[in-house]
């Protein structure tokens, strides 16, 4: 048992840090920790804390609570810095892609998000390297993909990035009717774009069951499917990935897997996704943000209500989240494989050994230590290196040189452009958005 | 000084063939070799064998001149196999155009001029091993890319691809008002993608020479211009592509250099070629194909015409292409040094050693030996990487396997595609193309 004091970066995130303190509550072995929330947002800052503290104290734990609105004061002595942070919030995002929109861009185009988040990114890697040079930086923002091969590259090696979305193998299990509590699966790739190269139900390979579903039941489930907008993980998206790849997409990845036809409008979206056109058309992403939203009121309500129980609201029940876990295994030896994201060094054939790729690794006291899953189909492999990784090594390559061409270069090769004008003019429109004076400059405008 | 045998395939392409007898006849340490034309178009074949003859007689050249409609019989002992073959001719390329067109392909897509082509490479090749394993390929039509690489991986190494695009630095010269004579380049990439990183009149660098015309000149040269329609070093679409990527362009690079944006329609290629919208537009093209035929005509008219001079209409000057200096380097030591497509091997950084890249090499008794030209930019690396280099994988990949998805994936990719229908359309269509047949039961259709 060792006391670890975790630092949470964008800590106003109140969900996310909210299930990360049940899940440290829930860990004896990391009794006695500090959790210290940072947030430039004073008002989320003090909402969070304040039910963190409360929910502390209801479930009788050990651990010590801090909040700053001040990164190096969060920053001494962490042994764990967790990055959620996402600069100018989705107001900007939204912004950028009505900008994108008008220009003829549908669902728009995000620089800021990117390249904002991106410096972020190497800030806080940088003052990490300063203020507490051996703690792990547990990246969960996005791009976590560009950004975690971005400061492993330029900064430290000390970076994990963490995502969900390979949990989408237990979504495949429930829908084609098997208990996801007894499946396994393995699902490597890039961030956003990982596939099922295993899949076991009771020990046995179950891909047969998914290729009978989808013999079978596939049109009936996509009829009648009434699910969660931002489900895709058995969309007809996915499965058209599956046969074009022989891999199941996994989580993100029927969403991200840099097939732009089924992006096209609302009503091929419809088509490839569910009803609400999946989880980036205007309607599945107007429910993400209000849930959001009201995610955040709820918070905020309970936060004024001093009566109420947060443990109530948050059930003492282990989130499915990597990051305490991780912890765990680190600083106390509780060795565990998990879902990760580092530098491939080989454990993916065919990908540069500084591309940080996701895959399953072993964390344990010694660190993280990717497992090597070999190669992905070839085809898959090229695909993936010409929809993700050519197009992070050229945004990294923006970033890092202030090439106004390289950003034309990316937006003429996006499949949505139809003139070498149209790119010119949406790149100066979305440079010429206030909050992107900073880019504007880095990009000579 | 050797007696050498070299092997032509595809001989029938009579200027091909002729230009090559004529630099044989102008080196003197290639006395006493001997040429087998080979073809199995058996009129175009007697045409080419008997103005050759002709042309040695006239010239007093010690030459053996062959004819054989049997490849295995031209590759007997040869030391020198060169490949100039195009399996089904300009035909099958234009009625696939056609039917591409018909979905909404502007100037179409080829899979018979690329499978056909592929597999026709590697059938020489093999064939080259059981009959004369010793012998030096050299592939001079297209896809010398692909199939380059394709055949070093597969077959042999003793591959040298061919090409006349780098020339096009000396136009550049012209353009801008220097001596062609006066002036050094290099400029490797890949075949088709080559871009000058060496520019230099009378030994000192040139581009400031390029920029000032670009400055001051270019504008007036694009409103006069009255040059061949297939011209486009220094078109408005090669200044782009130099502004993009900060190296010039060079030969048929900005015809193919992956910006689908120069390519829309014709009126497009008039904005960014010249008033016939370039090689590769209708007009141009037609152009293209009718010299063609000319030639040929003038070839059969000569072959009839028994008095007439051969050598006064094939000059004795050495022409500009690098066969036969290369063929006396290899034969006789006589050192040169050439652009060349063999495989990488480290000559460029950032590309995989196995891949065909275009580079200058040094030619003589020990081979040919590629010359390290480190990085391109990275941004221009990236760019190859993603419009170049994946899509001859995937090409060669589903040559190799017969992946139906891979061709779909290749056409759903390319930037004229609006739909995944419109896809799946076009690719149906074209393989149910009568000489595609093979193509059909290949990608199990």
């Amino acid at each position: 048992m060792t006391k670890a004091k975790m630092s949470i970066i964008g800590a106003g995130s109140a969900v996310f840090s909210m299930s990360l303190v049940r899940d440290i509550c829930l860990k004896d072995s990391l009794k006695g920790s500090t959790v210290c929330f940072m947030d430039i947002d004073k008002e989320r800052l003090d909402v969070v804390h304040s039910l963190a503290e409360r929910y502390a104290k209801e479930r009788n734990a050990d651990l010590k609570l801090e909040k700053t609105l001040e990164r190096n004061e969060a920053l001494q002595d962490a042994d764990f810095v967790i990055n959620t942070a996402l600069i100018g919030g989705h107001t900007n995002v939204e912004k950028e892609r009505e900008c994108g929109e008008k220009h003829g861009y549908y669902r728009g185009i995000n620089f800021a998000s990117y390249f904002h988040q991106l410096k972020l990114m190497l800030d806080v890697a940088e003052d990490i390297e300063d203020a507490c040079p051996d703690a792990w930086l547990i990246q969960a923002s996005n791009p976590v993909f560009d950004g975690c091969t971005l400061m492993t590259r330029e900064i430290r090696d000390k970076v994990i990035g963490l995502c969900h979305g390979h949990y989408g193998a237990y979504q495949i299990a429930r829908v084609i009717g098997i208990d996801p509590d007894e499946v396994t699966f393995q699902a490597p790739g890039v961030n956003h774009c990982i596939w099922m190269t295993d899949f076991r139900y009771q020990g046995k390979d179950a891909y047969p069951l998914i290729d009978e579903w989808i013999e079978t039941k596939a049109e009936d489930y996509w009829k009648t499917w009434d699910g969660s907008p931002t489900d895709a993980q058995m969309s007809p998206a996915a499965v058209s990935l599956y046969r074009m790849f022989g891999l199941f997409p996994i989580g993100d990845t029927p969403r991200f897997a840099g097939a732009w036809w089924h992006h096209v409008d609302l009503e091929t979206k419809k088509r490839w996704f569910n009803k609400y056109g999946g989880f980036d058309s205007e309607v599945g992403w107007s429910y993400y943000l209000e849930g959001l939203a009201k995610r955040i009121d709820r918070m905020v309500e309970l936060s004024r209500d001093s009566s109420a129980s947060i443990s109530s609201e948050f059930k003492p029940v282990p989130s499915r989240e990597q990051h305490i876990p991780i912890i765990d295994a680190l600083v106390n030896d509780n060795e565990g494989k998990f879902q990760v994201n580092v530098p491939n060094r080989g454990a993916i054939e065919g990908i540069n050994d500084d591309v940080v790729v996701e895959v399953p690794g072993i964390v344990n006291g010694q660190g993280v230590q990717p497992i090597h899953v070999g190669a992905l189909p070839k085809h898959l492999t090229l695909h993936i290196l010409r929809t993700h990784i050519i197009p992070m090594e050229l945004g990294l390559e923006a970033f890092k040189t202030g090439d106004r061409n390289i950003l034309l270069n990316r937006i003429l090769l996006d499949h949505r452009t139809r003139s070498y004008e149209q790119a010119q003019e949406v790149m100066r429109a979305i440079l010429t958005l206030p909050f992107n004076e900073d880019l504007r400059k880095h990009f000579g405008g």
